[in-house]
């Protein structure tokens, strides 16, 4: 018996716009995007924290990542990268019907198109925005709330943040609200003056493991941001790991010199400095930029930190 | 000196029925699916049981996962997918021998082939049974078992099992044998009343680990379905997350209302739910369709194991 | 507004060589070689050892992996693979300049070139280089050295150590000169008699965790070694599964035998073992040859360890 080979005698299985490699490289992508989240940051918080906070804080990054990842989907992918409605907001609406996720992707403000389906570009768009999201919506200081408030508060938060690119907005303003008391102690800081100074992370290994997950997960972050398998995505992924590199190694001399010892909360702090700094570059940079890059997100928030004292 | 591009120039690495792209994405997948038993549900039956059966339970799922994989390959493997013997059963045989293994892979049960090799091929299946193995045959309440038995066991029954489809038997008939006693109370079940009565979870964080690299893996094995990188791996990527995210927020919602708290074991279970719902349909529905089985895996079993006390 | 292929309208995106598959698969084999160390190999040793050593010998892990991923780019990938300078060693310098980095990948002393840019194919090794690294590096018997002592001497080593393909030599000479104390006791050995005679592991749970993406990693470490998607890829993964199975199967089996139980160290030992011997066979041998290799990886370290009564 012949056989047919399995989707190539199916328009709809290979459409020409099809590109089976960039499929694979955004699908794997948007995988290690996930892993950041789920367990990586979810392992960070519940280590770097005090014991009595840990299960609640690993809960928060589960609860908001499945909450992103159903708003994303209903509303906001399309009110961040659909038609512009206004100036960086797009038009929100489901991105789940069955006719929109079989078409290929395309960015309509950026004037693009992938060479695969929309599902897999809600997909990645839907991974990042909760890795975000995970990263600025559980802050280690609102561990002490009750957990359904915190809940509904999140939820509260999305619903009124139309545009996923507003994650940068939400970067900016997330931490200052939530971080600095801003919505009242009682809701959303320590309630115990105790636990505002005297905070030991509860289990170091586990959050070196959600350290490492987060750091090899963001080659799917940058290396997805070409949206292709190209040149690009490699560029973004060397770059990644040079500048992290960079950036823990001199944090660590820093802390050798000074203080005659390296720190583990160190080395954490500078690689996620180091992965935040290269990310708007790491496609763009060679490698000695990305050295430079990781030699100032080594050096500045160390300095600031220790001259600031904390 | 003029460079020869490597793997192109020969016909045995560059066959003309290769597609890298498809090749590049069921690797990954058949990778991710490991990573779902090794170390997922490894470390989701260590955290979620008692201490004193953390690591037996743990070596349970590595045991399975090595023997499985032997089994597979020495005569499973063409059992469950080559030529039919009867019904739902395969001629079983080795699938190990070079002149097989560098053929183009295919499926003559279901008149497919696929664009890359057989080893591709047996490899994926191979995690995926793995993954179902494990997920059932190493049940909780098996843990009080010696552990020799138990390794006579597993292989007696996988002996005895001679196509891989019937994993869809195994997950049927394996717990109503193993996890009511089938085998005896003494080989098989909790040896001390106690130990029936009074299950604690020893480590969430483990747990919570395990329950993200299952998730994430899920994507391998969902993804992995259609054999190619198409649209469709796409579809039963995001179909996979759309579904388990509402599966666990719709549960949390329904534990927030009833208990006024949520719990990280129920949070846990809807994931699995929602994972396992989604499985057949992962590549056929729409979001919306993902949206509303999710919404009966996190309420259906929510509702029998609250209605039924357990 | 007909939009533009990203990435296909532009020959530095999209240039003639670019196999987007290829690509796929190397950038991910990368990641997965890097999960293998950070965190895998750092929660192995994490987990093994003593608790007091628990978090320093992870630290030295990452910190290996920074370290070395900075000397790889700065100097040793040119010395390990450019133009040869001297036998096994090529001419050392820095792999970081754009133009450098842009171009197709190609191995001179090997004659290949590969259908992605240097970039990958630099990242690509730098994590295998830091795998072989951390594997080596970080001995369990160093843990007692302070840990600035050990970055210096790891530093020293790399630097006098030209050439990535040196590996070898490293994985000969290293062990020899760190374990057996040719650097001094106070330096690099346990200085207390007590830590020499008892050793036991404080996190199995960990430990085995770190051994499951060790394992899974070696999926990109030997899948990526044809330096693309093609059949000998899917060769690589699957016989690097068979053999590791098939050694801890043994191993664990020679264990119920003799000692009538088995035990998890001898299950992690008989893993390690099973990844090291089938990688130079991996992309060569039919499955019965990994199975054959399995076997005596599972047997021959068990007997002499039995043996030698260490």
């Amino acid at each position: 018996m012949p056989l047919h080979p399995r989707g190539q005698a199916d328009q709809l299985i290979a459409p020409d716009w099809l590109n089976n490699g960039d499929n694979a490289w955004q699908l794997t992508a948007a995988t290690l995007v996930g892993l950041q989240s789920v367990p990586g940051l979810m392992i960070i918080y519940a280590g770097m924290l005090k014991k009595k906070w840990a299960v609640n804080s690993a809960f928060m990054t589960l609860y908001v990542f499945t909450m992103v990842m159903i708003c994303w989907i209903v509303y906001a992918y399309k009110a961040s990268f659909s038609e512009q409605m206004l100036p960086f907001v797009g038009v929100p609406g489901p991105a789940v019907a069955m006719n929109y996720e079989l078409r290929q992707a395309e960015l309509p403000a950026a004037g693009w198109s992938a060479a695969y389906s929309m599902r897999t570009m809600v997909y990645f768009h839907g991974t990042g925005q909760n890795e975000l999201s995970c990263l600025n919506g559980v802050c280690p200081v609102v561990v002490d709330a009750e957990l359904y408030r915190w809940c509904i508060l999140d939820l509260g938060w999305w619903l009124s943040v139309p545009d996923g690119r507003a994650g940068l907005l939400w970067w900016v303003c997330d931490p200052c609200i939530v971080r600095h008391g801003g919505m009242g102690d009682g809701i959303l800081r320590p309630r115990h003056h105790l636990d505002r100074t005297d905070f030991h992370p509860n289990n170091l290994i586990a959050a070196l493991t959600g350290v490492g997950l987060l750091w090899l997960g963001w080659n799917g972050f940058k290396g997805g941001d070409p949206y292709n398998a190209s040149p690009d995505a490699g560029a973004a992924v060397l770059n990644t790991n040079i500048c992290t590199a960079m950036s823990m190694l001199v944090w660590t001399v820093l802390d050798l010199i000074f203080f005659k010892k390296p720190f583990v909360i160190g080395a954490v702090q500078s690689i996620i400095t180091g992965l935040v700094a290269i990310t708007p570059a790491a496609g763009f940079v060679g490698g000695w930029g990305a050295i430079i890059i990781g030699a100032c997100s080594g050096t500045i928030p160390w300095l600031s930190m220790t001259i600031l004292g904390k």
